[in-house]
């Protein structure tokens, strides 16, 4: 066969592809923005909230996703987290971004679409979208689970990552009513776990219990969390689940009784650095939720010598200063965590749903996303905010 | 015995030990300011190079230090070396300061006498002195020889700590003619050593040491070392000298010939964070000796993920910026390192007798000292200035 044949064959081989037999559908006429698709697969029909400038502010947005390729499923979104990331991206606070954008990376509904090679989902099943929808899926990094370390492309984020198969150039995420994914990409929802609790799992959740399964988190150890929001509940929840001590630091003194609740052992309202001394050289570990530049220094000198401290909270541009004077004395270990890979993402759904772990939670109306993000910027979220899909 | 008696018997104890019979001198006429001691042990007379205000202009002084205890010895200086850190200390950059202040904390000399107490020294011995000279030893961490890391009252530094017993009120450190020390803060120099070669293991060859100890660096194994001043030279002496390949990290063109000839595989210059693109990933193991805030987090992406990274140069206030959106993708543990113990202090003096590694220096005269300081601020240094005490 000559390199021109093969190259013939090779467009055969992608036209039959477009032309897409095999792709099973829940409601064919309902997903496409062409009823008359009888040659080629149509792009989605979508709408969601989207940001348009970097004022944040979120409106209802029509758009089209890609049609579902081979290896795709139709995920119909029934609930979406708001997570502080969300708020950080579209205001531009981590790059420059293209509008018009919609956020969401904590994303559970039920498959209504799968390409004709899907294997890990049926029709009907619970399927949930974290953080990420694509990486190179060739590299080291990616075939040892963590695609979100891709090597060679870099993982696609579930919003605003350039993406030549997204009709808007850019992914759009989960404030929307559904959305197009790589089934590798999607994380199997447990029958038993409700979908609302579901979606905060999918980057609160997977955010915290990497890096507290990364330190060997132990029976007794004491782990300390600082900022208890979204993530720092679920931190909180998780690390209490697994028989740790857990030690919660917040702001917030209206917060103490709920966060006894989840089982913190002790939580320490911090007014200033006064509040820390006590703990200095006491804790095992400690993760930090925290989303802003704050007196980092401080906070790591509550761990124990040769001890471990793990950041997950974005701040604005990435920056964070350090002291290297109490880092002389502390002895501790700093480092920074990124959500978890594909495998680790289900192994939280699972473990959550096999222990009954569920995120405490306010679900919103669409029309309630503005307010909603106020509200996490001002600590006021008790302690996710998730957005009931059916409203948009 | 009552409570009262037990206290008369121990300021009994105390005052007979005052009164100081069992000091060994070499030459008793010379080392008292009073002649007349016949009941308690005297001052020190002592010169030295002071600062005496953070303009951080150095000049001849004339002070005292404390009389020669059970557990003393004297040190009779014969270099001194000089460390980038005394010039912050000195110029308030890490705190304010009291003056006049001698600096100096790479001391190595000869024993002059030896309180009645004192075991490890004999007169003629040659011994040094690094960077600290007293702590509570009751606390684990002095038990465990990690003096610099006390638990109770923090280790005394060899200058500008408070001190009782000191007739300034503050320690005095090495750029002076002599020292008083207690025994256990005072290093033994292996007769094979040169004391000129000595003097700089104290402060540059510990910092390095230890840290690159505690990462349990293997033959082979890929070190980087950034900024090759004082410590950074022995950083790569040492770890050559342990089978690592060394790759080293200037922003010096001129001190590229040197750095090969201390063994590094590689030397890189840098320019620009560009510069450092191609090592992403690649080394097993970094530390930092530069002593100024810098682009920590371009430097810390050469790791491989999951390494360390150990800064050991102090900035000014210790601030230093690091950027989270590097740390969360190059997963590197970051951590700071101060100096070693007394233990370990030993060993890396032994280590380097043994193994005739020896700091690249320049002997000055005292007169030269507010040069010489120009010169390492400005990166002119090759590699230590070691000062000729006998030209104080
Ligand atoms: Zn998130
Ligand atoms: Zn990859
Ligand atoms: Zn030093
Ligand atoms: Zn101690």
């Amino acid at each position: 066969m000559s390199n021109n044949s093969n190259n013939s064959r090779r467009k055969f081989i992608q036209q039959s592809a477009i032309a897409g037999a095999g792709l099973v559908l829940a409601n064919p006429i309902a997903l496409f923005s062409q009823t008359d698709n009888t040659k080629t697969m149509s792009t989605i029909k979508s709408k969601g909230y989207a940001g348009k400038d970097e004022e944040g502010k979120l409106t209802l947005w029509n758009f089209e996703r890609r049609a579902i390729g081979d290896n795709d499923i139709l995920i119909d979104i029934k609930f979406s987290g708001i997570c502080h990331s969300d708020i950080h991206t579209i205001k531009g606070h981590w790059g420059k971004q293209q509008y018009p954008q919609v956020p969401g990376h904590e994303i559970a509904g039920i498959v209504t679409a799968v390409g004709k090679n899907v294997t890990k989902f049926k029709l009907g099943d619970k399927a949930g979208v974290g953080c990420m929808v694509n990486s190179c899926m060739q590299c080291d990094s990616c075939k040892n689970g963590e695609e979100h370390h891709c090597e060679t492309t870099g993982m696609t984020g579930t919003y605003g990552s350039p993406e030549k198969s997204s009709p808007t150039g850019i992914t759009q995420g989960g404030y929307s009513n559904n959305i197009v994914v790589t089934e590798h990409f999607a994380i199997k929802i447990p029958k038993n776990m409700d979908l609302k609790f579901a979606a905060p799992l999918l980057c609160a959740g997977i955010t915290t219990y990497s890096p507290l399964m990364k330190v060997k988190m132990k029976k007794a150890d004491k782990i300390g969390v600082v900022g208890i929001g979204g993530l720092g509940h679920m931190a909180v929840k998780l690390a209490v689940s697994k028989g740790a001590e857990v030690y919660a630091f917040t702001t917030s003194p209206s917060k103490v009784n709920d966060i006894k609740g989840f089982g913190a052992k002790e939580v320490i309202v911090v007014r200033s650095g006064e509040d820390l001394k006590p703990w200095k050289g006491k804790l095992d570990f400690m993760i930090s939720t925290v989303p802003y530049a704050y007196e980092m220094s401080a906070y790591i000198d509550c761990i124990k010598p040769y001890g471990f401290f793990t950041q997950v909270g974005q701040p604005i541009n990435g920056e964070l200063t350090i002291n290297n004077f109490n880092m002389i004395f502390n002895r501790v270990n700093f480092n920074a965590s990124l959500i978890g890979g594909i495998p680790e993402t289900q192994e939280v759904m699972d473990y959550c749903a096999e222990h009954k772990i569920y995120p405490q939670i306010e679900i919103i109306k669409a029309e309630e996303i503005n307010d909603a993000w106020k509200k996490v910027v001002n600590k006021d979220a008790r302690y996710r905010y998730v957005i009931d899909a059916a409203t948009i």
